[in-house]
C-alpha cells in the first residue's frame, strides 16, 4: 500500500511551494495518477521560529499543532516541515502524534556525507537554527566536517533571508550580500554549502549561483518519495 | 476577517504546485505572516476528466468529493481547481457543498475581455474541455471573439499536454509540436492565446514562448487573493 505525505507548511509559503514542486518533479511518474497524494496546510500564522528560540517570541507550537491535527485528519502517513528551524520543536511535535516526521537536518547531513566525502561544508542557516544546534548535531553524527559563518556574515545572511527572500524582494537586491558571505566562507576553507534555510535554495536558483551545494529541501523530498513507496525519477 | 483557500488538486500535480506558487508570488506580503492560509489536497487518484467526458472513463466525482470533504473539514472558505476540464463537473460539485468554488474559465474570460479588447483569442485546451464547451460559453458571455484549433492541431496539442508536460518530458521534445500549433492559429487570425489547460502555462514558461497569452492559473490566483481579502502585489 503506497503512503501519503502531509506538509506542515507556511514556514515560509514560498519554501512550502518549493518542497511541493520538488516532490512532484522528483517522483518517477508517467501520468498524473502515478504521483503521490500530498496534503498541505500552508499556515502562515505560525509564529517565527527564530524569534521564539532566540528572543522569547510567541510559541509556534499551538499553531503547528492545529496544522498537525488537520493533516492527521486528512490521513497523512508522514509529516514534512519545509523549515529547518522548525525542527527544533520536533521532539515536542512528535510527542503529539503517532504519524512520523521525516527530519530535514538528518536527511541533509546524510546527503553531505555521501555526496562530498571528507570535504568541508559551510552551514548557511538562520540564527535560530544555529543557536538550536540542529545542523551541527546532525553533521557531527554523520562525521561531516563543517564551518559556520562569523557574526557579521550571519547578520548579512539573515538580511538576505528576511529582508530578501521572505519579503519577496527582487533577487538582484541581495546578490552582492549573499555572494560576499559565500566567498568569505570559501576563502576560509568551505568546499560546498548546506542551504540549511529553505529560503536559500530559492535564492541560489533565482541568482543562478554555481557553488556546489546540498539542498535539504530536495533531500527531504527524495526521502519522502522513498518513504511513501514511490521511485525517484532517474 | 480574512479568508482561507482550499485547492482541490492533483489534476495534475505540477499544475497544482503552479497554482500554489502563483498565489504566494502574487500576494502583497512583506513577511510570512502576511500570506494566505491555503489547504491543498493533491489527489492524483482523481480519474482523468477528459476520458470521463469523451469516452465514458471512470467518474472523477467520488474522488473529487473525498478531497472536497477534507478541504471543508480543514475550514476552507473557497475552493479552487487547477484543472480547467474539471470545471465541467462544477454544477454537481457545487451541489455537494456550501463552500463557493471560484471558476477558472469565467475568471480567464473576464481577463481576456479586459486585457485584449476586441482582439481574437485562440483557445488552447484539452479535447474534453472543448467538448464540454467550458471556454466557448465563458468567452461568449464576455463577448470575446475566439477561434479553436482544427482537428489535427488539437491532436498535436493533446500530445504536448499528455505525452509532454504531464509525462514530465524534456520541454525541447515538444517545442516543435507546440509552436507549429501556435503559428497555424496565428496565421488564421489569433491575436493571443488562452492557455486553457493548466499544463500549458508551464509549457509556455519552460520554452520561453513570447506570444501574448492569458494564463487562467494566474487569473484564478488573483481572483482568490481578492476573494480572501488580501491585496495583489503591485
Amino acid at each position: 500500500m503506497k503512503k501519503t505525505i502531509g506538509i506542515l507548511g507556511g514556514m515560509g509559503p514560498l519554501a512550502t511551494a518549493d518542497l511541493f514542486q520538488k516532490i512532484v518533479a522528483l517522483t518517477a511518474a508517467g501520468s498524473d495518477g502515478e504521483h503521490i497524494r500530498i496534503y498541505i496546510d500552508n499556515n502562515p500564522a505560525i509564529p517565527d521560529r527564530t524569534a521564539a528560540i532566540l528572543n522569547g517570541g510567541p510559541d509556534p507550537l499551538p499553531a503547528m499543532r492545529d496544522s498537525l491535527r488537520k493533516l492527521e485528519a486528512c490521513g497523512a502517513d508522514c509529516i514534512l516541515m519545509p523549515c529547518n528551524t522548525a525542527y527544533h520543536f520536533l521532539p515536542r511535535l512528535q510527542g503529539l502524534t503517532d504519524v512520523p516526521f521525516l527530519s530535514m537536518p538528518d536527511t541533509a547531513a546524510a546527503a553531505c556525507r555521501i555526496r562530498f566525502p571528507g570535504q568541508t561544508a559551510a552551514v548557511l542557516a538562520t540564527t535560530g537554527a544555529l543557536a538550536a544546534g540542529l545542523y551541527q548535531a546532525a553533521l557531527e553524527r554523520e562525521r561531516v566536517p563543517f564551518l559556520l559563518p562569523e557574526e557579521a556574515e550571519q547578520a548579512a545572511l539573515m538580511q538576505v533571508i528576511y529582508g530578501g527572500v521572505k519579503a519577496g524582494a527582487e533577487p538582484e537586491r541581495y546578490r552582492a550580500e549573499l555572494t560576499d558571505v559565500i566567498n568569505r566562507l570559501a576563502a576560509r576553507g568551505a568546499d560546498y554549502f548546506v542551504l540549511a534555510c529553505t529560503e536559500l535554495p530559492l535564492a541560489f536558483q533565482l541568482l543562478g549561483l554555481p557553488q556546489p551545494a546540498v539542498d535539504p529541501t530536495a533531500e527531504l523530498a527524495k526521502s519522502a518519495i522513498r518513504f511513501c513507496g514511490y521511485s525517484l525519477k532517474p
